[in-house]
Parts: structure tokens; sequence; C-alpha cells
């Protein structure tokens, strides 16, 4: 791919109102970045959307890719064989990463050890040990350079090999305590992030990272969660990528082992050490390959009348793109080519797992 | 039921080489215990045994039950109405019971807590705080009057009803440290066991004993057990009698976990309270009343030639009564009754879950 297609498939992942998962209709709809970045304003426009999105212009790109690039960063695009072959099976896989430090981890089978930030002393422990016998197993560990079990995962994965998902840009070091560990992983592991190279992280970008972070693990591994915590989301995710989820029990009086033991309810595998998660993670060793996610389909423009039914079936309440094609009584790749549409005027959110909503 | 059938009901039980599961078998073959009194010498006999089985006698039976009476315990027959009906619903039922205490309680719906002997303090808390919520529920908390966890449990649920299963009689007061819990127990709860009244407990006792505390449960509640505990054995017991399995997680790190993390690896529930409990009985509410596990049947005597035919299938693993008849090619009624003679003549073991094995 020439730098100039480099370029357009940036832009296009930069577009505003532009997700995963409309980047990737939207390639396979038009065939290329280029195509799909000229189609955007005519496609907003027809869905009702009154300004035209903001497009990311060629010189915005650049400057992304040479701040990136200063920063001593890889920029990564989901078509490139440098890109994670894990990444590129979840669906949308997130079209660019850049990725700091030895991006050849990235290629290796990984498992995400992930919990609570204020983590108890033998949980930090129990993150540190695994991730030791994890990375003496060959494995990567993935996690989300957070304070507590995330930080204790990384140490005890330092020597053998360990990658760090942000929210924000790799360039943006976050918790300020775990400043010396970010270093360290920066030389001898990998931190990666969908974001550009120097955003600061906000809220709106965990679960983002979160989903790249079992989206690059065969199997994920929560030590410590209370209710309601960002581990259980990641945990959540896993299971909707088809990743094996295990969770560390603990006492009942112990507040931090609820989000695990509620999650071993719901039927997450118990881990009490590294046999657990090898075992877990047998069957998936012949990782194979996945398609390839943008390949060209067969698009035909929607009927420009399927816009105003399809957003008219949508509520602020997720439903499922093959529900409103039985309720459009349409064909699901025209419903899902107008999802796109409406998305791109701002009037609808695509949802991973094949969920839309009115925006 | 007469006395004097009562009194042979007894002396069938407790005739040498007759377990529940032959008990059942010759009460349908032969209409009453006196008519298979007099058919276990015969039956003993030509099933290979050179020396007559040893009957309990009308004298032994009649000193049982003045004992037991004198101890101010109850004698329940399986065919009695104010046997559990819990009990007659396990697969073989007990076929006596002595009680000590209100035997009233056996007839309510119970929920078996137990565990550790040497349990952690906040082990015992949890157990104890169950019970008195159990109880609290309108439950009889069930156990083993063990130390650690089977004793928190019942003085959890004192006030409320709690069942206390021995493997010695029910006059044998064992651990000694726990008389005074065994006092208010006989006073306000009830103790029952299978075995003579002032008979003590011996290790062969405790799997009968446990095979009783889930079967008169809805569900059984493992609170902390090392890996190869008793405990474990219960549970065990009461997944195969269908009975409800919950075990409170705890800490890989914690050797009292184990034996429960485990339990909830091979599919127990997770329990952190008593909701849970109540949410896993739910569906059991309707408890229906067994049938008749001592209804005649049609019974022929099995062809002599047949008892070695079937004694040659047999070796010291247990195998299926199913899979026998089929390599004996004969009826599975046929291969039953002569594994009944076999197991009278001291050759073959009848065990729970339709498994046979040489003796």
């Amino acid at each position: 791919m020439s730098d100039a297609e480099r370029l357009d498939w940036l832009r296009l992942a930069r577009t505003e109102t532009v997700g995963p998962v409309a980047f990737q209709h939207l390639l396979r709809r038009y065939g290329s970045a280029v195509a799909a970045l000229n189609a955007v304003p005519a496609l907003a426009r027809r869905a009702g959307r009154r300004q035209t999105p903001v497009i990311c212009s060629r010189e915005e790109a650049e400057a992304e890719i040479a701040q990136g690039e200063a920063d001593g960063a890889q920029l990564l695009l989901a078509c490139d064989t440098a890109f994670p072959a894990s990444l590129r099976a979840i669906d949308p896989p997130p079209p660019v990463l850049w990725a700091l430090g030895d991006a050849r981890l990235l290629q290796r089978r990984a498992v995400a050890v992930v919990g609570a930030r204020i983590a108890s002393a033998s949980g930090r422990r129990f993150a540190r040990e695994i991730a030791l016998g994890l990375g003496e197993a060959g494995l990567v560990v993935a996690s989300g350079l957070a304070r507590g079990i995330d930080a204790a995962a990384h140490e005890g994965a330092l020597a053998t090999g360990t990658v760090a998902v942000l929210g924000g840009g790799v360039g943006d070091v976050y918790p300020p305590e775990n400043e010396a560990l970010y270093a360290a992983i920066a030389k001898r592991g990998c931190i990666v992030s969908e974001s550009q190279p120097r955003r600061r992280a906000q809220a709106k970008d965990f679960p983002r990272r979160n989903r790249l972070i079992s989206g690059l693990s065969l199997a994920i591994v929560v030590v410590e969660a209370e209710l309601k915590s960002g581990s259980l989301i990641t945990a959540r995710l896993a299971a909707e990528q088809g990743r094996e989820v295990l969770a560390v029990p603990g006492s009942p009086l112990d507040p931090r082992a609820r989000g695990c033991n509620d999650l071993i309810r719901q039927g997450a595998a118990v881990c009490e050490g590294l046999d657990d998660v090898l075992r877990a993670i047998e069957p998936l060793t012949g990782f194979r390959a996945p398609p390839d996610p943008y390949s060209a389909g067969n698009h035909d423009d929607p009927a420009p009348e399927l816009i105003e039914r399809v957003y008219g079936l949508l509520s602020p309440t997720p439903v499922a793109i093959d529900e409103l094609a039985r309720q459009a009584a349409a064909p699901a790749g025209a419903v899902f080519a107008v999802l796109v549409e409406l998305s791109l005027a701002g009037r609808a959110e695509l949802l991973s797992g094949g969920l839309a909503a009115r925006a």
C-alpha cells in the first residue's frame, strides 16, 4: 500500500462519526479508503445530516503520523501484516493502532491479566506470579497499565513479554505512579493504543481500550474486582469475542472478590493458578488466521426510502440489526448500509455485537 | 404394622451382609421382612456362602429398641409416616433411623451446611450467619455435628430448627467438645442416626452419615473444605441424589478454599450468602412425595446358573448393573436379584448409583 493510501486509511479512521463498524462497512462497500472518504459527505447528507461530517484532512493525518514517529511509535493499519491477527479477528477490528516498543510481541499468543486498581497485597502477588508463570509458558501478558492488579501483571511478565493497552495515546503516561513501569514496558515490552499518540485518556476511551485488551488475548484472567468494575466490562467483551474468561474466586466477606465470584456464577472458569489458564487455552492453541475483515462484498446502494424506515424503527435502546431487517422487511445487508449512513449523519450508533441504536 | 412386623423390619436391617440395597430388594421380592429373613440363609447358600449370614435375633432387636427408648429416642422405619419423605426418596433409602429430640423437624424442608473441622473464624461466622438466615426463611438446617463449620451451622439454627446426623448412635456424643451443643440439639432440635443407639462411631459410618445429611436436604452448602475432605464426599453424594450443591468460594491462597473452589469448577453453584441458597432451592419448593420404595415388584427366582455367570463378570472395580445385565445377556431384574444373593453371601458389594463390585 502506498503512503498516500495509508494516509487515507488513517483519515477515514479519524473522520467524525466513523467508528470501527462504519469504517469496515465503508471500506468493503467502496473498495478503498479514498473512495469511502469521497462518499461520506453524500451518505451523511442523504441520511439526514445538515452539516457535512468533519473529514480528517491530509495535513491532520500527516501531523499525527509525524508526532507518533517522533515519539518512537509505529502506526499499524488493520491491513498491515504487522497488525495483530488476534485484533483482526474481532468484530469490528480497530482500523488503526499505534505501537511503542517491540511490536513483534503483538504477533505472539497472549493472555490478559486484569483487575482492581485498589488491590490487596495478596491479589497483587497472585497477579505477578501468574504473569510470571504465563511468561515462562511462552505467553505474552496483556493488561491496561492501571494501578494495582494491572501493574503487578505487567511487572511479572516484564522479562518475558508484556503488552500495555492504553485508553489515551501511547505517549500518555497515566497514572503518574506507573511512569517507571511505563518506561520499562516501552523499552522491553510494547505499549499500544487506538488513539492519537499524544491524546490524553478520557473516560470514553476505556471501553475501547478494554475491547483491545481482551481482543489481543486468548483468555482473560480477572484477579480482583468489585461489582460494577471496569474489569467486568472487559470480561463481558472477552466473552462476546469468544475469548476464555477466568476469574480468581475469593471469600464472600471480601468486597474485592464480589465481581470475580459473580463472573464465576455467570460461567467464567475458576482460576486458582497457572494450570487453570493453560487448561482453558489448550483448545485454542490452533488459533487460526481470521478472514480479511475488509474484503469487498456486493454492496449496491440501499434505496433512499429505506433510510427513514430504518430510522423510525430505531430507539435509544440497542436492537439487533437482524431484528431491524426483519421489521423493515429489507435485506440485512441493505439495512446495515443504511445504518452506517445514519451513523455518518450522527443519527444512529453502531455498537459491537451487531447492535444499533438511535444516537 | 404390628410390633412383631416392626421387629422383623429392624432384624432384617441389622442382618449381616444386608445393606440398604439388599434390604429394599428383599422386601420387594418377598413382600415382608419376615419372609425375607426366612429366605436369606438359602439365598446366601446358593450364591456360594459356606456359613449362614448372622441373622439379627428377636432378642437383639428387642434390646436395641429398649436401649434407644431408654435413651429417649424414637425408632423410625422407612415405611412409617413419621419417616422423612426426603430420605424415602433417596436410592436406596436407609431402612431404619433413630431420632432423638423433635422428630417433626425431619418433615420440614432442610438445607445442609457442612464444612471443615479446622475452620477459620470467618468460615465459622459465615456458617452461623447463613444458618441463621436459613432458619428465618423457614428452613431446617442439617449438619454432621463435627467441630468447626458443622458446629457453627447447628448453633446458628438452634432457635429455628436444626438436625444433627451422626455416624455413631444417637447416644454417641462425639466430638467431646460438642457435648453442650449435642445436649441443646437433643432438647430443641433433632439428632438422627442409622446406627444402633449406643454404637460408637467408626470411620466406615461416615459415608453413610454423609449420605443422610444430603438426603435429608434440598441443597447442601459447603463452607470451607480442603481437597479430599469428607465434605466433598457429601457434596458428591448430594449431586448423585439430585440435590443442589453450593460452595462458598475463597482465595486460591487459602488451602481451606481449595475444595470449595474445586466443587465450583465441577459445577457447584457459587454461594456468597443466603440469597444464593434460596435461589437454588426455589425450583424445588414443590418437593413431591416419592413413590413407595418398597412396593412389591414381579420377582421370580433367578436361574441358579446365572449366579456364577454374574459373579464371573464381577471385579473389584464397580460396574453398572445394567452393563452386567448386557454382558450376562439376562434381564436386569434377574441380574439384580442375583447380585443381592451374592451380596448376602458376602461375595459381591451393592453400591449406590446402580453399581456393583466383587467383594
